[in-house]
């Protein structure tokens, strides 16, 4: 194989930040994903790649169940704060307040935008990051985020973007 | 479920825009696709929503195998052609030069700046999109992208994005 053209054209695929949240019994965190994609209207799927072995993968391996809070522009310190193992501290977590979602109990990272939360339909370990199938079962806009899509409902979120903090992952 | 909440959140999710290409029997076509995203490094994995109703789909799923070309910044005719279904032409499809992949026979967008040809290690049907995941077992790039990243491995490829057509697909 031609790696370093396997590599180009993998780079060439555009990448946001969302923040996977994930609860299981006491336990809670956040991580930082950017492969995402959606995957169906109906229902709503969301397919994540989720890192193998992170505690955010044990963790939804196990409870069938995410959040993801969609990271807006600007918001480069949120998504460094969850590259690395999170665990609540206090109200917070790696310095940043949560929220905490209606149905999965799962953390949102408060000053995220948009969130949505997911039932797992799909978990498929055939590589160094699992493929997570998740059928979105609420969703949620911060307060200012709300009153800006109540004015337009086609108005434009502008996400965090891995161009915009200057990294890549993958290739 | 908030729907308008669900729908802004999906819409946060950034996307490139790719031309799978597909080969069954003496059958070929190219379609356009937007919800790709790498799933694994090793082995390199991609997942990509198809369209459930659509001719690439069948083609993918008997085959278990597609080529997807990267369409780069400017390629907007070329995403346009392969919205609607295409066959072969003479040497193009929907008005575009195309070759085939070297393992999979499928079609490549001739003047994409990269592209890669998979297997098929995962077709999950579970919504009105399939989740379609192969195995990246070759790639290739235009001769004068392979002469850029020949001096700079590391250099940008830019992708066409659905930003820049102006369109959305998601939500």
């Amino acid at each position: 194989m031609n790696e370093q053209a396997k590599k180009s054209a993998l780079l060439m695929i555009p990448y946001g930040l969302q923040v996977l949240g994930a609860k299981d019994g006491d336990k809670m965190t956040l991580a930082t994903v950017n492969w995402t994609t959606q995957a169906s209207f109906k229902p709503p799927l969301v397919v994540v790649g989720v890192k193998g072995d992170s505690s955010a993968h044990a963790m939804v391996k196990n409870t069938k169940q995410f959040t993801m809070s969609f990271l807006g522009t600007g918001q480069k310190g949120q998504a460094f704060a969850f590259f690395k193992h999170v665990e609540p501290e206090g109200d917070k977590m790696g310095g940043f307040a949560y929220t905490t979602g209606p149905n999965t109990g799962a953390p949102i990272v408060s000053d995220a935008p948009a969130w949505v939360e997911c039932k797992v339909v799909g978990f498929h370990e055939y590589g160094d990051h699992s493929v997570v199938v998740g059928e979105v079962i609420e969703g949620g806009l911060r307060d200012d985020v709300q009153k800006t899509v109540e004015a337009n409902p086609k108005a434009d979120i502008d996400a965090l973007t891995l161009k915009e903090i200057g990294a890549k992952y993958g290739g």
